[in-house]
C-alpha cells in the first residue's frame, strides 16, 4: 500500500432524473452509519441541484460529459478571474467547476476515491463502471464481486465518452450504474442494493487502509471490457428507423450469437447481428443514449487474476 | 345504434416523452393497413412536438390537462380574433386549441372515437382508461377484453384530474396507458402490444358500424373504479421523506390488504396500508405524478354486464 485513503466522495444527481443517487444522499445526510468508516471521511455531493429540481438529465449539458481532469482548480480561477462575458459559462460547465474545486478542497482529487452514483434504463443490475484499469479500481472490483455476485464489471476504456466524466477526475474513480428504472422514480429495490455496493466499495477502502488488501493476483475479477458502441438504423435523412428488437431488450451482459435479431424498423423488418461471436451488449435501450447515438455497446467478456 | 361512427382520431406524442404513440403513429404513416377500416376514416395527429423533440412530458404545462371539452373552434377563434398580447396562451394551450379545431374539422368532436396512446413507468400492462361509463366505451372494453385477456379496464372518475384530458373532448374517449417503460424509450415488446390493443378498438368500430354489437349485458366486463389517489409520504416542510416500498412496486391491480407495506421512508420506517380490505392499487410510481401528488391511486374492482 502507497498511503492510506483519507477522503472519499460521493457523488449524487448528476444527471437530474436519476433519482436514487441523490435521495441516498439525504438519507446519509440523515443517517451516517451506513457511510461511516474511521479511518477516512466521506464526502456527499450533490452534483447537479438545478437538473434535479427540474427532474431532467441536465439543464444545458451532459455533466458527466463536462469535467476536466486536466484542469486544476487554479486554472479555473484564473480563468474566472478574466472571464469578461457574463454566461459564457453554462449551467454544467459552471457546476463541473464548483464542484472540481470541491472536491480539491476535500482532498479527493488527486488522491482520494470518487464514486458517482447513477441509474440507466437498462437492465444493467448494479454495475461498477471504470475507465481506467489501476490495480487499486480492479482489485476493489474484485472485492466487491465476492461479497456480491450479482455486480457486474465494465471496464469502458474507450476515447471519447468517458474522458470528461465525473469518476475520470482521479485515479480511483467509480461510477456505480444501476437498472433498470425508469427515469424520473426511486425503486425501493435497487436503491437498497445501491447502498449496499456503497457500502461494499466502503469497506473495501477500510480493508485498504487496514493494509488488508494484496495485490498479489488472489482474485478471480470478471469484467467486460468496452469494444464498441453500436447506433439504431436510420434512413437516409439520418432519423431513427427502428428500435431495439424485444428479444435483445434486457439481455445485457449476455452473450451475442451471430443472427441474434439487434433491431426491428418501423416496417417490421428484422435487423440481425453480424458480428463476431460471444461479444456481450450493455446499456441496452438507455434511453439518455438516444441522443449520443448508442442503442447499446458491445464488450468483450475477460477473466482476470487480480 | 344510433348512427354509425365515421372518424376516429389517435393521438400520440401527447406526452413528448412517451415515446410507443408517437413511433406508432411514424409506422402507421408508413404502413397503414393495421389501422384502416373500410368503414371509417382514422386520422393520426401527433399532439406535441415540441415536447416529443425535447423528449420532456410538456414544454409549459401538461397537455393533457390543457383541453376544455366545454369551449367550441367557435369560441377558440373568437378569443383568437381579440387576442392582443402575443403569448398569452402558452404552448401547450396552443396544441389544445389546434388539436381541438383539427378534430372538430375531422369530424371526431362531437360523435367520432378518439384514441389517446400513451405509457406508464407503472406495471399497468395495456389499460384502457374511460373517463366516463358510456354503454359505447363499456361495451368496447369488455369486447376488447374478450380478445385481449391481459388487458385491464380502469374507470377514472375523478372530479379533478381527467376532465381537462384529450379523452375528455368526446364520449367516446378511450386513453391507451402502456407500461411499464421507461420515459424517452421504446420497448418493443410494448409497442407491437400497443399496436393489437388500438387494432382490436377499430375492430370494435368496425363490428359497431357494421350493427354486430348488441348492448343486451351478453358480455362480462372487469373494471376498476377510481376512489382515491394517495400521496408519498411527507415531511412537516412538505418535502417527500419517502418512496415506494419495493414490495408493492409492480402489483399493479392486485388486491391490498390490511398491513400491507405502501412506503418506505428515508430513515428506514415501514408505512402500511390501513384502509379497506381488497382495494386495487394503479399508477404504482409512475414518474409523472410525483408533481402530482400521487404516489399510486386506489380503485374498486367490479364485475359488470355490459
Amino acid at each position: 500500500m502507497d498511503h492510506p485513503i483519507e477522503h472519499v466522495a460521493i457523488l449524487g444527481g448528476t444527471h437530474g432524473n436519476e433519482l436514487t443517487g441523490a435521495w441516498l444522499l439525504e438519507r446519509w445526510r440523515r443517517e451516517g452509519t451506513p457511510i461511516q468508516r474511521p479511518s477516512f471521511r466521506t464526502h456527499l455531493l450533490l452534483a447537479n441541484p438545478k437538473a434535479l429540481q427540474q427532474v431532467r438529465r441536465y439543464v444545458d449539458q451532459d455533466l458527466n460529459r463536462s469535467f476536466d481532469a486536466g484542469a486544476s482548480r487554479t486554472d479555473m480561477a484564473r480563468t474566472d478571474r478574466f472571464e469578461t462575458t457574463p454566461g459564457a459559462r453554462n449551467y454544467e460547465q459552471e457546476r463541473a467547476a464548483v464542484l472540481q474545486g470541491q472536491l480539491e478542497t476535500f482532498r479527493v482529487i488527486p488522491d482520494g476515491v470518487l464514486i458517482d452514483l447513477h441509474n440507466t434504463t437498462a437492465n444493467m443490475g448494479v454495475s461498477l463502471i471504470f475507465v481506467n484499469q489501476s490495480p487499486f479500481n480492479l482489485k476493489l472490483a474484485a472485492w466487491v464481486q465476492k461479497r456480491l455476485p450479482e455486480v457486474r464489471v465494465y471496464l469502458w476504456l474507450d476515447e471519447h465518452l468517458p474522458r470528461r466524466s465525473a469518476s475520470s477526475l482521479v485515479e480511483r474513480g467509480i461510477t456505480v450504474e444501476v437498472g433498470p428504472v425508469a427515469n424520473g422514480i426511486v425503486r425501493g429495490d435497487l436503491f437498497w442494493k445501491t447502498e449496499r455496493a456503497v457500502e461494499c466499495v466502503l469497506d473495501f477502502i477500510a480493508a485498504y487502509n487496514a493494509g488488508e488488501i494484496a495485490f498479489d493476483g488472489s482474485d478471480e475479477l470478471e469484467l467486460f471490457v468496452h469494444v464498441e458502441s453500436v447506433d439504431v438504423p436510420r434512413d437516409e435523412r439520418d432519423r431513427i428507423r427502428g428500435f431495439v428488437h424485444e428479444e435483445l431488450q434486457d439481455r445485457d451482459y449476455q452473450p451475442l450469437s451471430v443472427g441474434a435479431p439487434l433491431f426491428q424498423t418501423l416496417d417490421g423488418e428484422v435487423i440481425r447481428y453480424q458480428g463476431p461471436e460471444g461479444l456481450c451488449p450493455v446499456f441496452i435501450n438507455e434511453a439518455a443514449y438516444y441522443e449520443k447515438r448508442i442503442a447499446f455497446s458491445l464488450t468483450r467478456r475477460e477473466v482476470r487474476r487480480v
